[in-house]
């Protein structure tokens, strides 16, 4: 078992470290707020006063933060994760940042003498608790081989996609699909719903078909009851897209269907919808389709 | 345990008879070339020489043809179908054709004192031989309660979405997902590809993701290894699609992804592609990118 | 100067007429309400009692009707032009039908010994009240050159495009960017209109600048102040949007812009906004945006 | 007449310098390389060593230049038009930049007690030739009035839109429309050309009709001789699309035919052909649609 430092305690984060301690390894972790961490110290995690603390009580340590200002916050300055790294350590950010901040972060990370990793992770807290977690990583080889069983331990589900960066760049690639699957379901639903069908049977004849990936089984309900707070929303959704267009545009890939979602995110901003889960595609659709409320 | 008739015993249609003479019931088949029938009456089918005697034959007839010219050509006329229906009687297909020609059928049905249903699936051939085959079904709601064990043993997912035509209008709104779902996965393998993370790992990572529905877990590894025959071509798909923006306007639904990835199977075809398996969308896309194979 | 027949004396075919006789032709007209066509008796029009009198009474007889429907109602049956038509005589078709409709017919003017071009214009009322009409021709080289001296008094400009059924296809390829051009045009208004640029401001600049095309100049005010009655609507521009749609899809040519703006007048008609002219396709991106009237 | 400077004597500015010298304007100005503005010292023109002198010099001073980066080179450090400017001048930049950028320097400019305005133009080189060039400006009213005839010895069109940043921003509403009536032409050209028009004979009828802009009328014949060199290439058309969707994202202003158009962009890229005029747009739609040069 491994000593671990883990920096940022949040909802996705603070159940990772619930299940490194399943697991059995040993813990310390930083969070901006201790209260909210308190359920951790009492299930087993040592507390730690700065990222600094964590990453040096980890031979490997581990940050889940929101994006790439946060991730800022808790790496650099005297009390950040990277002056707690020294030679022979390994650092995995599990957060979702641009591939070029991740190897620029990467780089820094080298003139310590240790390595990083960028290993964002597909899906929700649910997919999480549920452990169907998947977890993309790059890096080096040898340093991802160190942090493989931690990993697992999340996961379970753990690729090696490459080099710095390249698993950040792998998420983007996976993100752009999911807004694109759930508008292209709200067309159904509503094709149907429009055609005579209640809107209830279309959605469950569609989760039972082939076209039902695990997002639209459990984002696909919220076109009959949006959730109170979003879990994704779509200013979140369209920061992602618009990641993969600008890479798109870099690397000469055009991307039809992620530009026109793209543009529905937009119209969803424009209709006030901003701060739902973009589940809200649909009703984003139906009101240019003239169903009301 | 009912008598049955069937028509239509190609790929799709021949194993469901298998399922219901496993199930127990009493089945009498028609299919255009007999031989490819044998071993269906070497396991119990009774054989009817026309669509009329498979008719005449079952309380409950089933189809399940190609299109809407194969439909009529086993329907209409003194060996038809329609011929074979008489007062109490009812007659299911499962074939996917457009919801006008379904419900015209039906009124035909009706003047025989017999009643339709349209039951299209959602699924490929080994969905149905793994027993995972969704069926949606439309027609009035007893004549579905009396059809439903017997959909249920080829199924057995069975949904009553309504009325005449409605199940064939639920499947267009099911298959409309899939070729978006398609481009959008070319898409970010194609971005994960440019940038510099293997094919192979692209796939996986997204194979083992939320956005991995059944469809794109049988159907995007062909992103590595073409199929030698198509499981369904960029033709087909592209009339489906076809279908699905006619009742769009019909209903006033805009369809914003389906009209993309409709011009991206167009452009399929002007490349020569259209009668390769749909997930061909990924070469062309390719192509369009400057990767040449 | 010729003896012409002349069928359907609407608002276009009226003024055609006036502009035949003005340049010394003999017009012979037939129109479904007479009282209509009174002011073109007065002015030297010949009345025909059915559409088979003005084609007796014409060496070149001419049409201008609404639709493919409407042509039918004139051409067929013994009151129709088919029926006047003899060996030596020319029927040009000027209304906008499909290429297989116009090719159809033709077919069956050349049983008649006689030939047939189709000649659909491209502009408005202003355009031809202000002799700047252009008229495209499809069919036989020879019977174009005997029927052009006519055309050249309508238009005045006159373009060959080849065999039967080409002019009709040049019609659709270039209706197909009036839309488009109307919602670009549309984008770059509310752009600058939610930049803090008055609308009427951006509509004058737009107009100064070499993106106006005459279309522009006519409709891009209506983004101002919509007309009482619409000059063409968003159903009458879907229907030939359609028909480049259809063409594409036969052709294997992908048509982007056109797939996209045909389903902003889909979102126009779900809107309630069917029958205003398609210049409204800023109206339906504005409440998209949440722009309030 | 006015004492004027002028910073970039390229392609367009020397031009512009011509105009304002017939107009009897007294124009001292500034280039990199001093040897392309020896034909305007011949005209007339006083020759300036540094930007910052040219500045000296004008009562008004114009700036024509190619990029954000350009402009930072002439008007920053002690040689830059800003060290030249003093309370009570005007500088008019007619450049195209990113409106964020423009508005920050029409602050530095308001800390000399200077004033600034942002005057892009809408044409080619050939347009300001044939004294056709349409000009909008941003600013202060009042400064506006003093360069406004100034302006329109350039133009002749001149049009204030509103505040400092107002006119770069009307400008890319402009430039969003070319590449989308670019590619809706190309549409239309390729759907007449496979349905057997000739090319030539499809973009005769075109540029007759009433979609041909002046853009179109002079860009249009590219699809049949590309230019030997770019008027306006690929990669500086998307640009200016990249601004315009990076606008509508921060307005909520949905932009569907311009995000389009930019993914079409992005493939003539993927093709190779990013160094050529924009007018390649057609090239690339050919090569989806399976033509071969």
């Amino acid at each position: 078992m491994a000593k671990l430092g883990f920096v940022g305690l949040g909802v996705m984060g603070s159940r990772m470290v619930k299940r490194l301690l399943d697991a059995g390894h040993e813990v310390t972790g930083y969070n901006r707020t201790r209260s909210k961490a308190e359920w951790l110290v009492k299930a087993g995690m040592k507390w730690a006063d700065t990222p600094a603390a964590a990453a040096r009580a980890g031979e490997i340590t581990l940050s889940m933060v929101t994006n790439t200002e946060a991730l800022k916050a808790v790496t650099e300055g005297p009390e950040g994760i990277l002056a707690g790294l020294s030679a022979g350590k390994i650092y995995v950010d599990m957060s979702t940042v641009s591939p070029a901040a991740s190897r620029q972060l990467a780089a820094q990370v080298a003139t310590k003498g240790a390595r990083m990793l960028d290993a964002p992770v597909s899906g929700s807290v649910s997919t999480l608790e549920e452990g169907k977690l998947s977890i993309m990583a790059g890096g080096e080889r040898d340093a991802f081989e160190r942090a493989r069983p931690v990993l697992e331990a999340i996961g379970p589900k753990v690729t090696y996609v490459g080099g710095n960066g390249l698993a950040v760049t792998m998420k983007i690639a996976t993100n752009l699909s999911l807004a694109t699957q759930m508008l292209a379901f709200s067309e159904g639903v509503l094709l149907a719903e429009k055609s005579g069908i209640a809107r209830e049977t279309a959605v469950e004849v569609l989760l039972n078909s082939v076209m039902a990936s695990p997002m639209i089984k459990y984002r696909g309900p919220f076109v009959l009851n949006m959730p109170g707070e979003a879990w994704f929303d779509v200013n979140m959704m369209q920061k992602d897209l618009l990641l993969a267009l600008e890479l798109g545009r870099q690397l000469d890939v055009p991307l039809p269907t992620t530009a026109v979602t793209n543009e529905m995110l937009t119209t969803a901003r424009g209709m006030g919808l901003a701060k739902q889960d973009f589940a809200v595609l649909f009703e984003a659709l139906a009101r240019m389709s003239g169903v009301k409320k």
